[in-house]
């Protein structure tokens, strides 16, 4: 057990949890956003950060401090908390990103997690090689072997109370990604950062990122705390939630807030593209677009920059809410409606749904059926697959409307898109209390019918009789062999 | 020509307008939000609304004033605008309300509405008779004489520079909500309040407020003002004004605040049930659930109403912003994933797609697939349409894949889901540069094939092959006979 990361609440792979950050003293609930501070420019300063908009963690680079004279020297004498002015846990990054960028840094891993430590950094970081999407899997594989062995010598460094991250890469391949959880759950560090993910985000390939993290978070454990590395954009909060993510960090805020570029949850918008700010944070309360654009560049970039804040903190705020009602899925798929590739990514975390369903809580809210994708959801998978150890007797209907006033049948069971059937007993626990819409796609109809099939296989000795509500043939198709299907719609009427 | 209002920007059925209300001497820009005020219970006072808020048109009720004695005789006095301390517009009720509820009230259109006028209101109301839903034809169609009446009467008072409102009844019977929008709108009266949706509103019939509203708008003209009378929750608000609704009304902001529910855009949440404020509004970012429960009651009253205000108008500028940038069906789905019964009401919606397509506008951003329902939009009914009069030489390849290397076609069209054929050289036009997700579902795929349908039906003198991308049955059993159909995926690798 890693004692640093206790879970809270669950809601398939997405947790609520608490990182205790012993060499800060402070404990930070997830999911949590990191603000990046770059130590040269800050558009809001740390003790803001953390007083006005509740940062309990941020994020800054180690190799830009000690490659800047003046910085470097402070950091030593008068340590990380103190130069930044922020009291909650200070993440610091090693220069792998510059790494990757220009090919070479004039560190390495015992160097800059010793400097990490002696200027007072919480959770130090490594040299891991953020190997880019779509590499050879011999080139992935390689790196990765690299990565592996700055882990090692991480491990070697005195870190004291600090925590260490341990990064987890392997590119687009998908088997690397898990073996690469499973070494790093393996060592003794602390956190990890799911790597090089940037350049899927950048290019929208939602689905390639959820594919990834769901194979890293299959070597992983349940006591490691992810960090989604370079994701911080709100719109993909509640996806990257739902695979597992429990940190975020976001230098966005203060990028785009120097570009006039506007965050939302639904994307990003360009101030100048603005009729009207769409937001109820405390900018766009005391401003319109007019007065925004009016005022000078360090004040509109501020202004900008404190919005972009204001909607990302909320956005982990509902994430959370949403993991503590079990509705996060609800939230995927509002959000997902916003993008076609966020839409993509949403089907990509429906195609793990029985990784999903293996940490799934039993009970919850109320499940919403809201499109044909919630015929995919977990709750459904779990259904059929306890459909499996129920027990009939010799004949069974199984009606979307009760039992008919007169029959034989010695059970009446009911049957509900898109679970299938259940004992009348169950009706009113979940997920099978769902509430439905009025319409439903023929997905639903086929998912309840692999569950009759389900039940079917379970009980060969059992004649059942489907009573359903005029079902599309996809459906009927979809019954097993041998079981009367009756339309019953008459009785819903 | 109303020219009280004025539309600036449509999406579908929705618009931003101005509504220039004389006697106030203001304009208001809609979709607006009317707060409700109780002028005995004032839980953020007028003034606050409009400096805090922005709101730029309350309404208040006539009846209650009348009825009370000291607010009868200040309003007759000072006037409504000095009684309440509000600047902008005022629209007075008359009583209807309290006529549904309890059976009777003392007083009719011509009293009321003088008395309306006499207390300086800028937007009276007649006596209408708010027929609840599903009652008979015979009922609906009698009590819709009885408002029909109330209109002429209030036709006859003298009011001045008042606008007066038309409400707009009948049941849920779209022929009397047809009938009774033509009528309304043939009188001289202002602004238009569909009446009696509460009680839809209440049960979740979100579908059938679409229906009727949509029903009451092929009566009205396009420059009738039309009020969505007792809606106020955000949640419904986008799907509203896609149905062509320009004024809303809160009372929701004030009395929820009393039960302690907190509104969002995906529904209500009761004060009790939240670990966190979801919320990046002013109220949200200064407080958390514990120290809002820790307030007294009319201060946590008070700070919950502010909560409710902030997201309903926050909600109201993102439907205008949505108008603006014609992506109000987007955000209408976003919201509609929110409840099984809201997703009922966005199927509904796309039902109306013919009466959306009438007052669509032709250029928009970009048209994004989030969802099958996208395939419904009007877009892809009008491009459909069009389809039917273009001409074609004597054989035509359908592509979704460009031109093969050799070919002896007379020409080479793209095909894309779900619009179908048209030539390359409107790839770049809207709707046709919609970006897709990487999987579609057979709704694309089948509304490509109407497509097809449309343009082999203008052209039956042309030999036409259909090159897909391993398209399912339903879509290629909705290509008409005798077209070719040819697999051509592997072209897309």
């Amino acid at each position: 057990m890693r004692d640093c990361f206790e879970l809270r609440a669950t809601d398939g792979m997405a947790r609520v949890g608490r990182l205790t950050v012993p060499r800060a003293g402070v404990t930070v609930e997830t999911p949590a956003l990191m603000p990046v501070i770059n130590p040269n420019i800050q558009t809001i300063s740390p003790r803001r950060l953390h007083e006005e908009f509740g940062a309990e963690i941020l994020i800054t680079n180690s190799y830009i401090i000690r490659k800047t004279e003046d910085l470097h020297e402070r950091a030593l004498e008068e340590g990380l908390h103190e130069m930044l002015d922020f009291p909650g846990a200070i993440v610091t990054d090693s220069g792998s990103f510059q790494l990757a960028e220009y090919g070479e840094i004039d560190t390495n891993t015992s160097e800059i997690l010793q400097f990490q430590h002696d200027i007072g950094s919480d959770i130090g970081t490594p040299v891991d090689i953020p190997t880019p999407p779509d590499v050879s899997h011999e080139r992935a594989a390689r790196e990765l072997d690299r990565t592996e062995t700055a882990l090692a010598d991480a491990a070697e460094v005195e870190t004291g109370e600090m925590l260490v991250n341990a990064p987890v890469q392997g590119s687009t391949h998908l088997d690397l990604r898990e073996e690469a959880g499973a070494h790093a759950a393996a060592t003794d560090l602390d956190v990890f950062p799911v790597g090089a993910i940037v350049p899927l985000l950048n290019a929208y390939r939602y689905d390639d990122m959820v594919e990834v993290t769901a194979a890293a978070k299959r070597g992983l454990h349940a006591d490691c705390p992810v960090h989604l590395f370079g994701a911080g954009h709100p719109m993909m909060f509640a996806q990257a939630a739902a695979v597992g993510c429990d940190l975020f960090d976001s230098a966005a805020y203060a990028l785009y807030a120097r570009d006039d570029r506007y965050l939302t949850v639904r994307g990003t918008e360009q101030l100048d593209d603005l009729s009207y700010l769409p937001c109820p944070c405390p900018t766009c309360t005391d401003h319109d677009p007019d007065s925004l654009r009016a005022l000078n560049n360090r004040e509109r970039e501020e202004a900008l920059a404190a919005h972009n804040l204001h909607v990302t903190f909320a956005e982990i705020r509902r994430v959370r809410q949403a993991i503590r009602e079990g509705s996060l899925l609800e939230l995927v798929e509002e959000r997902a409606r916003a993008h076609p590739k966020s839409a993509d990514g949403f089907r990509s975390l429906l195609d793990q749904a029985e990784q999903l369903e293996a940490s799934d809580r039993v009970s919850k809210g109320t499940f919403f059926y809201t499109s044909p994708e919630s015929a995919r959801r977990p709750e459904v998978l779990r259904h059929h697959e306890r459909l499996n150890r129920l027990e009939t007797p010799e004949t069974v209907l199984l009606s979307q409307f009760g039992a008919p006033e007169d029959h034989d049948y010695d059970a009446v069971w009911r049957l509900k898109p898109p679970f299938g059937p259940f004992p009348s007993s169950l009706s009113e626990s979940y997920p099978l209390n769902a509430e439905l819409p009025d319409t439903l796609e023929d997905a639903a109809y086929v998912a309840a019918a692999d569950g009759v099939a389900s039940l079917v296989e379970a009980n060969p000795e059992t004649t059942f009789t489907v009573g359903h509500d005029d079902w599309p043939a996809a459906a009927l198709n979809a019954v097993p062999e041998g079981v009367e299907t009756e339309d019953l719609s008459e009785l819903g009427e």
